[in-house]
């Protein structure tokens, strides 16, 4: 493996939502990399980016110019349309994070990839992305044991969104808690019953339109299935200079811990966690680092689909197998 | 590559200590695996294993018979000396933790394997190891920040060694306590003064000769150079009965914490974590992930010396790159 870069790695960034700008804020702190552009659907005129941007159409002709696309559009439906067709020409990275059809989306691009001789890392971010590989390595390393995965504290869009839909609600943001007793027991040994509804919690801050009935949004909040329905629940009105000043972050984070045993009874605590400032730059700062893999892996000859399970750590990094050696092993 | 396991991998373990007997144990939950023999310098009547126990002079004639052996010596000398000889003829894995030493080791290990076509994995466990691969993957994702590795708390056995030297001392057991107040100041975004013995402290457990000068004993401890010096030290004396009962484990963990930024001022804290029953237990738990990786790597065709830098995760588990998606990713 060459892990010096000869030139540096040309990135395009196909999407400009919370992601993209989070890959185009990453790349500034990568001395190895380049942007080359942003690639839109959007009138590029009205993207508000100081990077150069261009109309997915223009895509084509700068094949040439682009050594990685880092796929930036949603995971419902930007990218199971747009990944296969990219694919074709580019070695791209994405962070689809729909875990049910990942298996399938691999199978696509594994596909297409291996036709045009070019690489497609799938599903790269922190779950999936990170909290898999810690997975994996605790579970291959403590094959006796169970694995727990905790997300939060942090803000869950999607529950999000489902209160703003409601009558009433003018502004609203949902914050995942794990459940920190159930963390220390299983961190103690104890038996514990770990089921998806008792590991969080769900705390919802909500700006409610005047005169709305707030007791209502309470109960519309707490009966909403497959949402709220069987979580602690707690909902808090607050006013909109309290919402702005507080609520419009995206932290996020979350805990793996796998409990293993080294023999009949000897415990050992496997726990990888993150807590982070801004979910969508720290998901864009783990797809860039995989960018740099993927151009590695091209470069190889090592085509086809890959996840974070394929790659070898040192792909991740710009300092050569021997500067690693000496500082960081 | 290929995932599923044709036969067990067969294992040899060089040496009988805390570490070989690790491994042993280690094995018997891993059902791809199978124990051929433990291999050693003493009488092999004289070790206390249900394995079968050879001669390290049978290993020679036993060449075909294995596929890894798991390197069990000490890291000051019989590391060094056994790994470049019995890589000539076999695969293996080790956990040699000089980290000094470690560049010179690779390319001496890197050489013989390249010439004898087999794989050499070193410097597996937890640190050098799982720490060094989390430390990697921090770095290469949140460039601009800092990494604090800590340890313990746990039984540092050269300090205890050290403690047992002194004059007066019948027993001793040293724990290594990290800096909790400077690892919450590293994750709540401050300013920290982070030195080698400023984030830890040092608790010795002593059980003096009968007539021992227990003050002398303190302040040869605490004035001990290189193991103590500078540090926050607790000497506390106590008897047998509790010494035997509370303080003959070897426990030991540590925290890998990387606190970057994802842009000028948002912070994410990135930590790895180990709660460990068994100190050599653990490590030998990761030697046996990484001699299945190392089978893997040599049926693969792709010899050489090799770091948990160098070897994508998947290798490490026994599940197909299609269950890894489905179950873990």
């Amino acid at each position: 493996m060459t892990n010096r870069i000869e030139h540096p790695i040309r990135i395009g960034i196909v999407g400009y939502g919370n992601l993209g700008k989070g890959v185009e804020t990453g790349l500034t702190l990568h001395p190895d990399m380049e942007l080359i552009g942003v690639f839109t659907r959007r009138n590029p005129e009205d993207v508000p980016s100081k990077s150069p941007v261009y109309r997915m159409t223009d895509l084509e002709q700068m094949k040439d110019r682009i050594d990685v696309l880092v796929l930036c559009g949603g995971s419902a439906t930007d990218i199971p349309e747009q990944a296969p067709e990219l694919q074709k020409d580019f070695t791209t990275v994405n962070a689809y994070d729909n875990h049910a059809e990942i298996p399938a989306h691999f199978d696509i691009i594994n596909e297409v990839a291996l036709q045009n001789n070019n690489v497609g890392v799938i599903a790269t971010g922190w779950d999936p992305g990170l909290f898999s590989l810690n997975r994996l390595v605790a579970e291959a390393v403590l094959p006796k044991g169970d694995t727990y995965t905790f997300w939060g504290s942090g803000v869950s869009q999607g529950h999000s969104d489902a209160i703003r839909r409601i009558e009433g609600v003018k502004l609203g943001t949902q914050y995942t808690i794990p459940n920190e007793t159930l963390i220390e027991d299983i961190k103690e040994g104890k038996e514990v019953a770990y089921t998806k509804t008792s590991s969080h919690k769900r705390v919802c801050y909500v700006v409610a339109e005047t005169d709305a009935d707030q007791a209502a949004i309470v109960e519309s909040i707490k009966t909403m299935k497959d949402y709220f329905v069987g979580y602690e629940t707690e909902v808090h009105f607050i006013d909109e200079d309290e919402y702005e000043k507080n609520h419009t972050g995206m932290p996020h984070g979350g805990r793996v811990i796998r409990r293993g045993y080294t023999d009949e009874e000897t415990m050992a605590v496997y726990e990888f966690g993150l807590e982070l400032g801004s979910n969508p730059q720290f998901t864009a700062a783990v797809s860039i680092a995989y960018a740099r893999a993927a151009h590695r892996l091209y470069q190889e000859g090592n085509y086809g689909a890959k996840t974070v399970f394929d790659i070898a750590p040192a792909y991740l990094s710009p300092k050569t197998g021997a500067e690693l050696r000496k500082e960081l092993l």
